[in-house]
């Protein structure tokens, strides 16, 4: 710099014409211009920076850190009142590219990213003649997001950020917001589907950006509808496994043994959330419990039928030895028919108590589905 | 900036009037300003530095790790004897925004930072006309937090970490707290509440922040409550489950193997410290062992009465060759009675220590959730 | 650089004849060169960038997040109207290394790239006297590839990113396909089989390049198939197991639990992909449908032939205490030979259903084989 | 800095008369320092850089990738012989902060450092005036440490690592050990206690630094002891089980199954080290084949008493069909009960076996625990 | 520096007389020293760049990532005409240190480096007075690895990286491989053992290295052995197992659970690789298939003894009816044997069967660790 005015000053002429390089060395000198003062003639005016949102590709909501990582552009544009040249003066030059640091910026924030600094790294500046400026953030950008888990998997989310200058206030800086796309790649995540984006202003000088996000369920689905459907059956089974031999609650045991195994899975998937049950595990837990009535019966409808037989046949071993004690027989019966009769009201009962339990978790399943409709129900 | 001297040497006016960029240039020269000298006209006087917290979300505490992270802002403000200015002189422009590093900042440190180094990224700083400098750290800070698993899942932890400045002494640089303010955001983390955050003033000049958290126990509690409850319920059932054909100590295997099952899933949730043990860890072992009573007794209950039954048997069959030993009955059955009182002892005493047991799972559960009343265990 | 002028402007002649620097010098010097200016002398005319894409090796397909990594070398070729010399003028000089912050070098951005920026780091440029440039990307990329799951484990996958420039229009920089190569290295991935990597050209001066990725499913094949193979013989052994003793519904409980336990480890190799069912899922649940069939019917069949030997049994018991019902027996016989057959159908129906079952998921597999013919399905 | 020559070339004295800054600007002006010289006005002398270390707190020790990860203080200081002053002509200042890179810094290389480098970044810099200059490295350390399983979860851990100037020989600049100190934080780490830690000199001029851990076992010895000893009372409970019905079959193969998967969970836990068999996996193991003889002894006494009723009921039936072959029986009976003191004998064997088998194991853990004395064994 | 040659021009004589400074000065000025410029005056000249390598200690290998780690220090000498003095002339110093960036290094590129970009960061360089030019790479360093998992886990794995000049061609830098050293912590990694480190010179003026490991196996031996011997045993007792009251069955199922299980631990320890099949994967499965086979062939005894006893029990029941039907008995007896016989030989061919695959698993394990010698397997 010092050189080129050397050369000014001792009248030699430098070789090149390049009017571009020529502009912007007349418009970004540190004589005129300093890229840390608000690009305003009048201080007292403030910079509108416009916000243009191109969603490019939704990666996913991490429900463990309440991450939510997209692609996404932010373009970015305002007016610099000291960027502004007569482009008949050079050469038609209408418009040059430059280094964000080479002119002021503003100070993009994302309230809510992921990150140590919550400030955004802007691309190359395109400025235009008449003083507009576009500069872009391209990339993978994670914000937070709080996670309601009541309905999953049948979960919608709604996760936002919100977009402005930090160090400004609004009487300097204001982000305004513009334009919103959504690129066709965003619409086919394999897990979310991206229901809308929406600007939202809440703070003046803010720009807020909405997104609303639909689980797609069918992976979960699969992988535990059909086990627990089969679950399901197998615990209305139990009811016909006969129980003389001890083999009901062999079966049941091994269903518990089995509901046990599958809890170990779902542990896995289900979002580590405090704030409410999802509708998955309160499905599972009933299904479960289902299970365990099952059992339940199934041991003491045994313990009955046992005590039962037992008398019974020890009636029949001294029946055996002692034909004379054949007139308490019609009392035992009796008994022996009460009681079997109690066992089998027991086991009708416990049919109907597993099958409400299963009726009741799919209830609350098809509720899910159902009741979270859309992202109202944080409103 | 040699250029401009230049200008101004050969009597060149520059073309701008900007009366801001006018402003830094006199006040930011490194002729008048060195950004590595602190801010005090007279040396011997200290910088006090205001500290201002906004706690913005909880992120969450890694157990494994030790870490607790959490998005803040930390907002500093001291005074800047060098960076004063008349503004009537330069157009009523009475405050300016400027890159951290082109002034002094004190070297803000946050002691317990999980980080290679302790150091936090400075935004950009606004200078008032009075000399007041105000600059910010925003984003995710992560602190190293050690934990107390004793009562866990219903665990108060408390965390801690220190703002200071590390090379300048505290007659040089002193760091006061402020106003601590916790936005909405921070209070519905999924996983914790967050009870109170509070400044605490150990060591002169540095400022201490302490947080206390409440882990929101739904998730685990209803992962491990309900099928534990589950499991209670069989071990109770595994004494009425009939003894004979051995179906009880199958029945007792299986819910052992249920347990192990179980471990396996409670490996993975729970602390690994070793400083105390958790309470869902005791209640989780008490359980087990109550349902290795029960297994215990069952087996032993079967070889007793198989060992009466046995010689019953051989004596029945030995009673069909031989009619003639029908004399040696009355002893066998005392015998037989006897054993058999035994097994109905052992079968009581084993219900009673298992339920025993069970329920000292609880109380230990539930001491857990009254006892750890609030962040005092530490103090 | 002032030093230099100064010198010379004091007749001060260097020390050195290195031609290469003085050609530098001379070249880049900031009074003639401008880094940020395109480098073209009429700015209307412009910069063709040529790139060259050598595949060096895959790194792998993570289904998860949906990243497609590998190591490639992006090769960029342009001319620069600027950096033009006389090679005789300079000692033969014909070409010289310099760092690319020195010149102008195109923002290549990689549309598609996981990462905060979507550009790349360029190593040392090239510069030829006749003005052409060369420079590099060597490392690893990582670009989003939204996977299609219908096919797993036998499933192509189509990845593609875009190169071009962000900021410069197509008027005035354009991007053009030129060499591809594909390293030995590359085809010797050990989980995925590069089928194709071509240049397509959907925008006009922006290069996209497509991986046809296949995947080896060798060992996805031997972990599911021969154990999965293991329950399908297992599932038709069911009905051969003697369902007398309730050994029968022991055994496909057992094979049930099996199951479980398999699908606990399916679920960890399964893409988490919602947008179809991946092959391997389907031939799993029908394997898994097969065995519940089985158990089913092993159930029911036990209840069918229980009654009929309980009310045989009971009717043997009478015979012996009451001979003179001997006249009832064909009566109870033909129920039980009714009965029996009933359950010996329920077995065949069973057996055949399992098996077409089994056939069934076989039949998936082999479809998703012969199916998936290449890329051409998401094209 | 050139401005400033100008200022007082043409006379015009700066308005500041700080005199921090004007000690700053003659000391380390370009034209006086270099920052890249060693600080001995005559070269042949050494610099002596003292080391004092402040263990702060111990984040863990991670075996898998052999990682010891701390956070600690290093301080260094030493004598810059071209920064010294004198205080009373520069207005008392007897010291002042500065970059580290505006100084002469020593290149501190900790060896053994899991990075891509091995350097460490140095904080602020204080400088007196008698030439002293004191820096700190304040952070996140991880280190390389080899480990030593053997006595696994009773082991102690011996890490080092040193610190030395890589560039530089022992003739130029020397590290010397000087201080340690441990805080309190560093003793409460919830898996690991800190026995000690020291400095050792094994090559002159460099510094090395070693820790002592002990595993705090309480976590991992609940974890797997208390289960262990469950399985270890129902492997003799085996004995105890009544084999006739084929019971204690069903019972060891049960344990068996429990065994493998707890087998699951200890592999998630050991330490992944194939120079020594930890001490819980012996002990694991050992715990495991008493269970496989005990399930062995089970299986080939069921085969032997069933070998030898079923000769018996055979013979007892043809007892029936021929009353005349009564003469047989005592040689029957012989065998019977040669056959069923066999099988009482393996019995007996077999409970020994299992019972040293656990008390190997036992002996091996409680082995690891008192010959593991100190970090000795690794001198 | 401009003020450097202002002092001189003005005739001022710095106060300094350091003579390093003084010849760092001479050496490096802008005016004399060109660091993008390769040092040699004559320009068809060629730099050899020396390559020594010393392996620091070896990190590991995953398999997942294809990704071995190790921390080594790559020293680099080459010799720059350009910093050549007379040590005579400035007070005998003979070395000096500088900055990396101050002088020309070569762009050392790690081909194969796991990195998004694949060059290396270079400590301090020494630069001796004959122009000798010393510096090093010291630190962590991941590159690509293409394993071959036949012989897991006793496989060798030959893992190569080249060193070169990415953007100087061979007839301008030459990279010569040229000391090799081992350090002692390099041989004890606790996973691998390095057979040997060697130089290989495929490509003229490129460094290859190329490291032989070996795995340990004791950690996956132990933790697989053990348990698949226990495995093979049970397997075995499977034969031994009375099969008359379904107990062989029951014990055949519960062993394949077990084996799911197991395989459930095998699939996380296995290396995800396609293109060969471990030995270990091979010798569980050929266990596995084992005890499918005596599964299948306990169900078909069972299968053909039941028939056989149901028919003579019926014939029995018929014999206490109908007692002149005794003259059938022959025929049924023969019957009865030869089904027993069958059932006999079954067995006896499934033990076989058994036994042969469970020695050919050990035989296909004893042959990996004999086949895999070396690492010429590779060449």
């Amino acid at each position: 710099m010092v050189g080129f005015w050397f050369l000014l000053f001792f009248g030699i002429r430098p070789i090149f014409s390049l009017m571009e390089a020529d502009l912007k060395k007349s418009l970004l000198s540190p004589v005129v211009y300093d890229p840390s003062v608000r690009p305003r003639i009048n201080a007292s005016h403030m910079v509108h920076v416009q916000l243009d949102i191109q969603v490019v590709y939704i990666l996913g909501l991490e429900d463990r850190e309440g991450k939510f990582s997209q692609a996404l552009n932010l373009i970015l544009t305002w007016t610099d009142e000291f960027l502004r040249w007569n482009t008949s003066e050079y050469d038609d030059v209408e418009t040059f590219v430059t280094e964000p640091a080479s002119i002021w910026t503003p100070d993009v924030t994302v309230y809510g990213k992921m990150d140590t600094n919550q400030g955004v790294d802007l691309s190359l500046v395109r400025v235009q003649s008449d003083g507009k400026v576009t500069t872009k953030f391209v990339g993978i950008l994670s914000t937070h997001c709080i996670m309601n888990a009541a309905h999953f998997p049948f979960d919608y989310q709604l996760c936002y950020f919100y977009v402005g200058s930090d160090v400004y206030v609004t009487s300097e800086v204001v982000m305004e917001t513009n334009v919103m796309e959504i690129y066709e790649s965003a619409k086919i995540n394999p897990s979310w589907d991206l229901i809308f984006v929406r600007f939202v202003n809440s703070t003046p000088g803010v720009c807020g950006v909405e997104y609303c996000l639909y689980r797609k369920s069918l992976y979960l689905g699969v992988l535990y509808m059909v086990p627990t459907s089969m679950h399901a059956i197998l615990i209305l089974m139990t009811y016909v496994v006969p129980s003389e031999v001890g083999e009901r609650i062999s079966f049941g045991m091994s269903l518990f043994l089995s509901f046990m195994v599958f809890l170990l899975q779902l542990n896995g998937d289900l979002p580590e959330i405090s704030t409410s049950i999802p509708a998955l595990e309160i499905f599972f837990m009933l299904h479960m419990s289902s299970g365990v009535v099952a059992l339940v019966v199934a041991a003491t409808t045994a313990y009955v039928t046992l005590n039962t037989t037992q008398t019974v046949s020890l009636g029949s071993v001294k029946d055996v030895s002692t034909v004379t004690s054949l007139n308490k027989k019609p009392l035992r019966s009796l008994c022996r028919c009460r009681c079997l009769r109690s066992a089998s009201l027991l086991n009708r009962t416990g049919f109907v108590v597993s099958f409400i339990l299963i009726l009741a978790a799919n209830f609350v399943m098809l509720n899910a589905t159902i009741v979270s409709d859309g992202c109202r129900i944080k409103d």
